[in-house]
C-alpha cells in the first residue's frame, strides 16, 4: 500500500454508487429489486470521509469512501486515500474476535477506496444517545469486553511473533492517521499552534496554564513517546463514543481507520476520556425538567464496570488463551511458578491502568483545547455553562497527568471526577 | 521482501564468486588484475552464514552470503536467505551516521542474498582479541557512540514517526531472525530445552535452580515481551563483542542481521554483557605467567567507559539534534519547560540504563545455559575451571534480574562484578 492517490478514484455520489453497488452479486441480492429503485443518502459527518446509506426493498448496506482530503478542513488538508485500506485490514485482522461487536464486511473496493458493510440499523452513535441522557445499559460492558479480546489477541500474549510481525508490516504503513493523532492529540494542545480552539475567553487563563506547565507538558509528551514506540497491540486507534454505534440491547465499533500496533491502554483511555466528558457536559444540558445528576451517577458507574469487566476479561484471556511468545507458558509450569507468573499479570493490568490514566487525560484534554471537539461540549450553546464544564474535565485530566499515583484505581477516577464537578468547577469559570 | 528461498540462489565458491565479482565494474576495478589472480577464502566461523575474503593484486573485499539454513545447526534448521537482506537495509538506514564505524558496503545482490564489502584489516573480532589479553583503547568508547548514534536517530527523538514507520515496515519482516532471539535468549534458558547445554555436571545445580525460579523467570519474561512490543529504535539486535571488529585505533562493528525495531537497552546490553563474560572468563586463561588482573581491572573500567559516553552522548544529541516527533521541542521553549525536559531526559536515561543491566543479565545467561556459547568461557578447557568462572557470571546476571533496584549505576555493575568473582564463585563450582 502507498499513500499515493488513485488514478482511478473518484467520489462516489448518489448516481455512481448504485451502479458499482449493482455489479455486486451479493449486494445486489442483498438490497433486492431494480438499483433504480435504491435510495442512497450521503450521511457523513465525521472529519474524513464520504458514508453513504444505501436501502433497497429487501435490504440496506452502508458505504464508506476516503476523501483525499480532511473534510472538516477542506481540500487545504490532503490526506491518504489509503485509510479506507487500513480501517478495511482492521477489520479483517480483529474479526475473528469481535465480529459481533464489529459491523459485517462485505466488500472492499480497492481502487475506490470504499467498504461495503452492513448498514446498522437502528443503532445511533453512543455519544448523542449520551449527549440526549439516554442509558445503554450494555455499552461500557461491551467495549470492555471487545477492548480486551482486540488488545490481547493481537498482542504478543496472544498470538506468536511471525503473525504480530506481518500485523505491524500492514499497519507501518498508515501513518498519515499515526501523524493526525500525535500532532493533535499529543502536541498541538500544548503549544501555541494556529488550528487549537477553545471556549474564549473563559478558558485563555487555564489554556495559557496548561501551555506553561512543563511537568504537565513532560507528562503529555511521555504518553505521545509511548503512543508512537509501544508496538503492544493493534489498536483502533479513536476508540471513543462517537466510534460506538448501540441499540439498548448491541453495541458495535465502527470507524478504526486509526488503527496500528500501539499501546493497548490507548484504546482503553479514549473510551474512558469520552465517558469523562459525557459525564462533565451533562450539567450543560440538564434543566430544572430534566435533571441529570442520576444518569451522571449512571455515567461514573459504567466507567467502573468498563475497567473491572475489561481487567477481569484480560487477565482470564491471559490465563487460558495465551499462545504467543511473550511469557511462554512452558516458562511456568510449575506451580511457584505459575504463581510468580500470576503476581507478574496484575502488575501488568497495574501498568495498563496507569496507560489508561494517561492517556484519558490526554484525550480530553484535546477536545477542549485542540483542534477537534465533540458535541458533548460544543452543543451546550451558553459559553459560560459551557466553560463550566469544560474546566471541570479540565482539572481532572491535570491532575490525572501530574499526579498519577493518586489514581490507582477505577475508584479514584470516579472520586476525583465528582469532586472535581461539585467544588471545583466554578474556579475558573 | 518475502521469506521464501529464491529460485535463482546458489552457494558461492571460489571459482564462482570470482565470476560475480568480476562483472561488477567498481569492485573488478579495486580488485585489480586478472580474476584468475584473485585469491579467495572461506573464513565464516559464525552460525549462519558463508564469507569469504578476496584479495586481488590491488585491493581487497569481504563477500558474506547467507545459507538457508543455520550453519552451526545443520540443514535441518532452515533458515530464510532474506537476513541478507537486513543486514543490507540495516547498514543502508545506520549509514547516514555511522559510516566511520562499519564497513563501507560496496555491493548487494538480491538475488543471491550476498553483500559486498570492504575487507576489514588488519581488524580482529573484538571477543577474540579480548580472549588473548589484548586491550582495544577505543572499543568501548566507540561502540557506546555508535549505540549513541542508531538509537538516538532512528528512534522518535530524532527522527520523524514517519521515517521510523517507514523501517518499521522494512524491518517487520525480519521475524525469522526475531523469532531465533525471543526462543533461545528470553525462553530456552528458563524452560527444558533440547537445544540448551551447559558445563556438566558443573553446572547442573545452579541450571536448575534458574529454571524454577518464578521470580527471576518473570523477570526474564517481562524483558522478552519488552524485546518483541518495545519498537523504540532500529537496533542491531546482536551487539556482542563477536559482532565488532577492531584494531588499537579503529572500531567496526559488523553482522547486524538481527536488527529491527525493538528497545535500544538491547544493544547497550549485549555489548556490556559480553564484557562482563570477558572479565569473569579471564581468570580461566590467566596463568601465573600471565596474569590478567590488570586486564580484567581495564575491563571493568571499560564497562564505565561505555555507559558513561553513551549517556552523555545520548543526552547531547537529544538536547542539540531533536528532530523527532517524540518530546517535540517547540512544547519546550519557555526555560521553566526546558527544566522540565532536562529532568526527563535524565529519567528516561535511568530507564535505558535499567533495561541495559536486564537485557546484560540475559545475554549472560543464555550464553552459559542456552544453545550458543561464546570462545570466552568455551576456550577455557578445563571443566572445573570453566564452570567457576561461568558460575561468577550466572551469580552476577541473577542478582542483576532479581535486585534492579541494586544496580542504579555503573558502579554498582562493577562493583557486584568485582564481588562474585572475588566471593562467590567458589560457592557453586
Amino acid at each position: 500500500m502507498s499513500g499515493e492517490a488513485s488514478r482511478v478514484w473518484r467520489s462516489l455520489d448518489a448516481s455512481s454508487l448504485p451502479q458499482l453497488l449493482a455489479g455486486l452479486r451479493e449486494i445486489r441480492e442483498r438490497l433486492g429489486g431494480r438499483p433504480e429503485s435504491w435510495q442512497v443518502r450521503e450521511v457523513g459527518d465525521g472529519n474524513l470521509n464520504l458514508v453513504f446509506l444505501v436501502d433497497g426493498p429487501t435490504g440496506s448496506v452502508c458505504v464508506k469512501q476516503s476523501l483525499p482530503y480532511v473534510r472538516a478542513a477542506g481540500e487545504g488538508w490532503p490526506m491518504p486515500l489509503t485509510r479506507a485500506f487500513f480501517e478495511y485490514s482492521y477489520f479483517q485482522a480483529v474479526a475473528p474476535w469481535v465480529a459481533p461487536f464489529i459491523p459485517a464486511i462485505l466488500h472492499y473496493e480497492p481502487e475506490l477506496y470504499c467498504i461495503v458493510m452492513e448498514q446498522l440499523s437502528p443503532h445511533i452513535i453512543l455519544r448523542r444517545g449520551l449527549v440526549a441522557g439516554q442509558r445503554y445499559p450494555r455499552a461500557a460492558r461491551d467495549v470492555a469486553e471487545y477492548v480486551a479480546l482486540t488488545s490481547f489477541f493481537t498482542s504478543d500474549l496472544g498470538q506468536s511473533l511471525e503473525r504480530k510481525m506481518a500485523l505491524s508490516a500492514t499497519f507501518s504503513g498508515n501513518s498519515a492517521l499515526c501523524r493526525i493523532t500525535s500532532d493533535l492529540v499529543f502536541a498541538d494542545p500544548y503549544r501555541d499552534a494556529p488550528r487549537n480552539r477553545w471556549t474564549t475567553p473563559q478558558l485563555d487563563a487555564i489554556a495559557a496554564e496548561l501551555r506553561r506547565d512543563g511537568a504537565l507538558k513532560v507528562a503529555a509528551a511521555r504518553l505521545g513517546h509511548k503512543f508512537l514506540s509501544c508496538a503492544e497491540s493493534l489498536i483502533h486507534g479513536d476508540l471513543h463514543t462517537g466510534s460506538v454505534m448501540v441499540t439498548e440491547s448491541d453495541t458495535r465499533v465502527i470507524d478504526p481507520e486509526f488503527a496500528f500496533l500501539g499501546p493497548s491502554g490507548f484504546d482503553l483511555g479514549a473510551f474512558v476520556a469520552n465517558l469523562l466528558i459525557s459525564y462533565f457536559s451533562q450539567d450543560g444540558h440538564a434543566s430544572p425538567a430534566a435533571p441529570r445528576a442520576e444518569f451522571q451517577a449512571w455515567l461514573l458507574a459504567e466507567i467502573e464496570v468498563f475497567w473491572s469487566h475489561f481487567r477481569a476479561r484480560y487477565g482470564e484471556l491471559w490465563r487460558s488463551e495465551a499462545r504467543g511468545d511473550a511469557y511462554p507458558t512452558n516458562m511456568f509450569e510449575d506451580p511457584a511458578s505459575g504463581k510468580a507468573l500470576e503476581i507478574e499479570r496484575a502488575r501488568v493490568l497495574d501498568e495498563l491502568f496507569g496507560d489508561m490514566v494517561g492517556f484519558a487525560a490526554i484525550k480530553i484534554i484535546r477536545r477542549i483545547l485542540g483542534f477537534a471537539h465533540n458535541i458533548d461540549f460544543e452543543w451546550i450553546t451558553d459559553p459560560h455553562r459551557r466553560a463550566h464544564c469544560e474546566t471541570a474535565a479540565l482539572l481532572l485530566a491535570r491532575a490525572m497527568l501530574l499526579s498519577p499515583a493518586g489514581f490507582a484505581s477505577v475508584a479514584d477516577i470516579v472520586t476525583a471526577a465528582r469532586h472535581f464537578r461539585e467544588h471545583r468547577g466554578n474556579g475558573h469559570s
